[in-house]
């Protein structure tokens, strides 16, 4: 690595404020995409364009593919025509949709007039997928062989043609009418004689993707079976493109970011933190917290039921968050780690009576070790204060009873409310902590003067 | 696909059952290795063994790296001898790592002893680097090359000796000292002319790592570089093997199941829920049930403090549950926003200032919308009953102030606590759901009871 290379964002900043093209084209055209694609976002649209304009038009448009979608909206909005035309028709094919599909209609009309007319074909058909779909995430950029040719016919073809080709890991066999037959990977070709056929290589396993699946579930093919890269067909087997690795990487990343803020309890932000609107955040997230505040509006119904005995016992308020937020916590653990295992495949629908089993043990468990903590503090606490009343024990007796069953109870919730929502067909993961915690704090106030009026029956109610 | 590859589950069990070896190998040798690895998950450890004992050698260890470390050990604990000879020995050094480092020690060695030598030292020095550590995850079976060969002669080289390397994707340039110079991807040496020399197709730019850095680390740096497999190096820039994108992509998965659970409030669990002894789980659970729990004791003392107040306005305890909820829920809301934007590096640490403004902004808007809502159903329904008191719109004042400064105060927490753990060096995941309804429960109350003094001072208080 030279000195050049080591050069910081404020050295390149004075570069750019000094115009001074010939160094810029000289040290950041021996960077790499990724690299180039941070500094990007690190600058101002404005000294990115300076930036772009110092880089060869390959390593532009892959600089560009690697800038956060916000980012490569700020620089688009400025570029030049002419440096448009160079980085939109140079950039991946399937990087490309992903930039074309954040742009309002318009101007995805306009950006796709800029094209040569063969990039613009191959840009409409990939947009003509749905949104979400295996197809928006390929490219067209592959290598079709035919089983009839030799190794070395393989690798001419190659030499010759697979310079615009998104990966050379695999190549494809298809038929006369381009169907897919079989996926071979270099590793094959280049352990084989020269003269070898194709067809000696095959074995006709191949996994492929529809065109129409969901982006989410090609990411757990690519991970069962190992692949950097998979064959996406129509229906009529027609081999149509590839997708590969680094794409699904991206997807997956961006499916537990949606994941985690469901669970967290509120509505999947489309975009990363820093660039979603404040009122468009806000608003996804008052979403779920009226629906919440709504049901914790029980609380105060179930309370007023409740309020005679209350009004007796003015004692139990006291411990009336601490009971609650037990059951929520224990609720919300149980919650994420069934939620995960679904997610993951490590537990299935039909697991449920296990995982029920499991958690009921589980519940009593975390119950009772609650409830002697909670006797052991009122009974101790007790002897130095009067708060609790004429029956210390009794309150202390009422308190550990109730922890054990609101524990056991939001444990149990929170592990079945992923099965029930899964079997109804929505995402397990909607069964938020939040979610969890209200439903376990209403149920849990009637455990706890239901438990109250047991225990304290003639003294004191 | 054949008719015999459509087997389903049952007709497998009977051919075991039937102890039909010649069918099983028949069919089961056309299988994908990862659907042989589901296979055997699905059957007892015993059936598995007649299974494993069908397919070719080859098949039988890449099916077995595809079986998960619980059912894996179930398997390997009744293998015959010879069968562990054969699967031990075809299987890849980097799995077969992740498969010792499971086992105790003695068992470690009893089956290193069963390893050629060869094999014996590979393993032993993959296991002499750090748990968690990318030495770890590495393989030595690599293709390395020099810089004054010609493209032919790679070609040649790979074709002979590059049957056990893990992938042949990337190719490595090595100097006299076995020290990396370049990584090279096979695409490149396919596109060049037969007759170019190594050294022409040379950037000496490269991405590596070293042999001590975290697995963790390593997912981050595949994203960013769209790498399917990276070399890893020692100090001196030995090259000592390399990293496949398959593993990494199981590092990520492991990674994010950690980070979720701690979020959810509980210690990670090291093994898939269904495979966790059942009282292992438990204090993990109990663990941080208990550390929340003292933490909400707290709760009992703030209301005792209030214990004056409560007693002239009883009407107040009613909305407690509601009150401190929506704290806990808006908190959650806030940490998972936040969580999830450091760990995925959207947002780093300089950024808090920025967080902090868009998150007051957030907080008092949200906070504005729950009180609102809270204001209009004390304020209707006291037409409709007496519960509330004599002064139903100042209770109704009382709580819709409280909500907003509890949201607030909520939504601020929780999104400022993942800053201050990281910035303390903990890990921001830390401030789980759970951990910050906690913190803001305490608080909220305070708030509340503040509140109602000023409002209700002359009237109730």
């Amino acid at each position: 690595m030279s000195i050049l290379e080591k050069l910081t964002l404020p050295d390149i900043r004075e570069l750019i404020e000094e115009r001074d093209a010939v160094t810029l084209r000289e040290v950041l055209n021996h960077w790499m995409p990724a690299d180039l694609g941070d500094l990007l976002e690190d600058l101002t649209p404005e000294e990115s364009l300076v930036v772009l304009e110092a880089l060869n038009p390959e390593l532009a448009a892959q600089a560009f593919e690697h800038v956060e979608a916000a980012e490569q909206h700020e620089i688009l909005k400025i570029l030049p025509e002419s440096q448009l035309v160079r980085i939109l028709n140079a950039m991946s094919p399937d990087d490309r949709t992903a930039l074309f599909e954040r742009e309002p209609r318009e101007e995805i009309e306009r950006l796709l007039t800029i094209l040569t007319p063969s990039e613009q074909r191959v840009a409409r058909s990939l947009l003509s997928y749905g949104e979400g779909t295996v197809g928006r995430l390929m490219t067209p950029d592959f290598i079709a062989i035919r089983a009839g040719w030799t190794v070395n016919q393989v690798l001419d073809y190659v030499r010759r043609y697979g310079k615009d080709s998104e990966t050379l890991n695999v190549v494809y066999v298809t038929d006369d009418d381009d169907r897919l037959i079989d996926d071979i990977r270099i590793r094959e070709i280049l352990l084989a004689q020269p003269e070898r056929k194709v067809s000696e290589l095959m074995d006709s396993r191949y996994i492929a993707l529809a065109v129409t699946d969901e982006e989410a579930d090609a990411v757990g093919v690519f991970r069962k079976y190992d692949r950097t890269a998979l064959p996406v067909i129509d229906s009529r087997q027609k081999l149509l493109g590839i997708v590969t690795i680094d794409d699904v990487l991206d997807v997956a990343e961006e499916e537990a970011t949606r994941e985690i803020q469901m669970f967290g309890g509120l509505e999947a932000l489309d975009e990363p933190y820093i660039d979603t609107p404040l009122w468009e955040m806000v608003r996804k997230r008052a979403a779920w917290l009226v629906v919440l505040f709504l049901g914790e509006l029980l609380t105060a119904s179930a309370m007023g039921y409740f309020d005679a005995e209350l009004h007796r016992a003015m004692v139990l308020a006291l411990f009336i968050p601490l009971i609650i937020s037990s059951g929520g916590n224990s609720g919300s653990q149980a919650a994420t780690l069934i939620v995960r295992a679904l997610g993951v495949g490590e537990v299935t629908l039909g697991d449920w009576w296990l995982v029920m089993r499991r958690e009921i043990v589980s519940g009593l468990a975390l119950g009772i070790v609650l409830g002697t903590i909670g006797f052991l503090r009122i009974s101790i606490w007790s002897q130095f204060t009067n708060i609790y009343g004429d029956y210390p024990y009794l309150v202390a007796l009422t308190v550990a009873l109730s922890l054990v069953g609101i524990v056991m109870w939001g444990t149990l919730s929170g592990a079945m409310l992923p099965f029930i929502l899964k079997r109804l067909g929505f995402d397990p993961a909607k069964s938020s902590a939040p979610f969890v915690a209200t439903l376990v704090d209403v149920t849990g106030l009637v455990i706890y003067f239901s438990v109250a009026l047991v225990i304290l029956r003639g003294t004191l109610l």
